[in-house]
């Protein structure tokens, strides 16, 4: 078992990494009893509800669960007033947990929840797939996404504790691990290329790639926390991919998304030998895709990207394996790279 | 034109307080030239929103506006979306402002969109009653309602500055002006015996008013900006007053349910002097009705107020004119207190 601390302005935290965790009585270590809204969709709650369920209960706490239906679809205003509604119902009040039992529209929905029922109160992130885990449960940016958009309403709001077991990866479809493993390569390629290079050699395991990805996010999380400046470079790959994955209806992954982003911004940034190296990670993993969307109209989604400032779109360009720069550009100017790229790849 | 200043910990501004108002000119003074969107309900955009967008134009702004049905019943979740969706439409991003012009609720309303949107904008409060003056407009408390209690969905979120004309409460009818009145009676019961006794001989102007109700504020939120302990003194009168404000269907006022609020504790635990004289002031405003509703069913509802924990409510009890206790109590403890009050006024 590994334990990562984050130390977040508003909140620190541990995030703990192993296999067969009981979460209710890790939880009761660092947070007294009370009630707790699981909150899960059909899918994550028919392999692990029931389990949670009863180590929750078994620890002290009293339980009540909201499961909703799976997918990206559900992430929005109306399914988190139905389960806010469900809380006021259950008398769940300021002193009690939401806890988070999924992947990542669970954990920003979740966490949305929290962050605005009675203006704010304590949540827990379990994240079951390897993407949630390493990308959306830990860094306390929540959100639902808008009919045109992607989690454009949100909040930062840092959970109290994060438990990931990565036993449960293993129910999990390859595509959705793979999804996972375009936010790990991300890590890489921004910020360590020696976790890249582990990656590519496929030397290392589900705990450890967890680890050393949760470690970088916490990290930068830690030096820009509401997201002002540094932190942008976790969105390396995003500005695309948040644009492929809406105009696909949510279709496309989110990971599948990002990996075509960086992809094609390594194809005009990178040396040929780095974007070979990338593209085949990508290839490996079955997230080497080349977007078949109109690119002007990727480019205007861009502008409403919550990066975005004015006409300008905040840029994170690769400079090599395990180093990105920030830069503005305007919106023609994103259009003209992204046409670059998508051609060089083609 | 008088001006108070906040100071949040989260961002500083001046509340500013006169007659015949510039927006447009005071507002370009502190915030850079953007794109805005105005948010309205029906009446107030009829009576000040042309003049409002004109001002704001003629100061080299770009303005859109949202205008949306007046009531306390729009101040839901799906309205505050729709306002979003319109700011997406619009391409309004981070660097551009929102700007309320209204009552509570469309402040509340718009303060709680400005909080989420992108995770958070700035924003500006144009309060045009009373009540939106001396209450909501300040102090960085954003709401809207679920279907079964008020504000119970928003975060915390100051303005970047606010602009009060009191010039608009001349378009109010008498008992949306009483209304606001209730606040102020408020803040001279938890704070200052000496505007009590202004209220009290009707020696107090309008401008004046708000801006001592404002001051108090002001220094009540500086000292507990997240709401955990010193500002609660600010919700007396409030919890039974939310009760019969969602009991009523919201037919009764904001202030008319304060009032009530804090006759009922003031017939418990002031002197026979100052409850008369509270309930003197009360009666002059026409605010002075004793709750007919369940005592059993306010009791409850005020479980699910924010201010509750676990089993207990934390009461604001006054104990002179001028100055008020927090206690906690029991939801039976609650609604003997209620029933004492109310016998002791029948």
């Amino acid at each position: 078992m590994n334990k990562v601390h984050v130390k977040a302005s508003t909140k620190e935290y541990d995030v703990t990494i192993g296999t067969g965790l009981d979460v209710g009585s890790l939880l009761s270590e660092v947070h007294k009893i009370c009630k707790i809204m699981l909150v899960s969709d059909d899918t994550v709650y028919g392999l692990y509800g029931k389990k949670t369920e009863d180590s929750l209960k078994t620890a002290g706490f009293e339980v009540f669960s909201f499961v909703f239906e799976h997918g990206e679809k559900s992430k929005n205003i109306s399914v988190a007033e139905k389960l806010m509604i469900e809380m006021t119902e259950k008398g769940i009040t300021k002193i009690d947990l939401l806890l988070a039992l999924g992947g990542g529209v669970v954990g920003d929905l979740t966490g949305f929840a929290a962050s605005v029922y009675l203006r704010g109160m304590d949540f827990v992130q379990v994240p079951t797939t390897l993407l949630a885990a390493v990308d959306s449960s830990v860094g306390g940016k929540t959100a639902v996404d808008l009919p045109n958009g992607k989690n454009l309403v949100g909040a930062f709001h840092q959970p109290v504790a994060v438990f990931c077991d990565v036993d449960s990866f293993q129910s999990l479809p390859a595509e959705i691990y793979s999804d996972g493993m375009a936010e790990a390569v991300k890590y890489g390629m921004i910020y360590d290329s020696d976790l890249f290079g582990q990656i590519e050699n496929g030397t290392i395991s589900d705990e450890d790639l967890v680890k050393r990805s949760v470690e970088i996010k916490a990290e930068v999380v830690e030096k820009d926390e509401f997201d002002k400046g540094p932190r942008h470079i976790l969105n390396f790959g995003h500005t695309l991919g948040h644009a492929i994955e809406t105009l696909s209806g949510y279709s496309i992954g989110h990971g599948s998304g990002v990996a075509m982003g960086m992809a094609v911004l390594g194809a005009v940034y990178l040396s040929e030998e780095d974007s070979a190296r990338l593209n085949a990670v990508l290839k490996k993993y079955g997230l080497y895709n080349i977007p078949s969307y109109d690119i002007h109209e990727t480019a205007v989604l861009a502008k409403v990207d919550k990066k975005a400032h004015g006409n300008l779109i905040r840029a994170v360009l690769p400079v090599a394996i395990g180093e990105v720069k920030l830069q503005d550009v305007t919106v023609e100017e994103w259009e003209e790279i992204l046409r670059k790229g998508i051609g060089r790849l083609s």
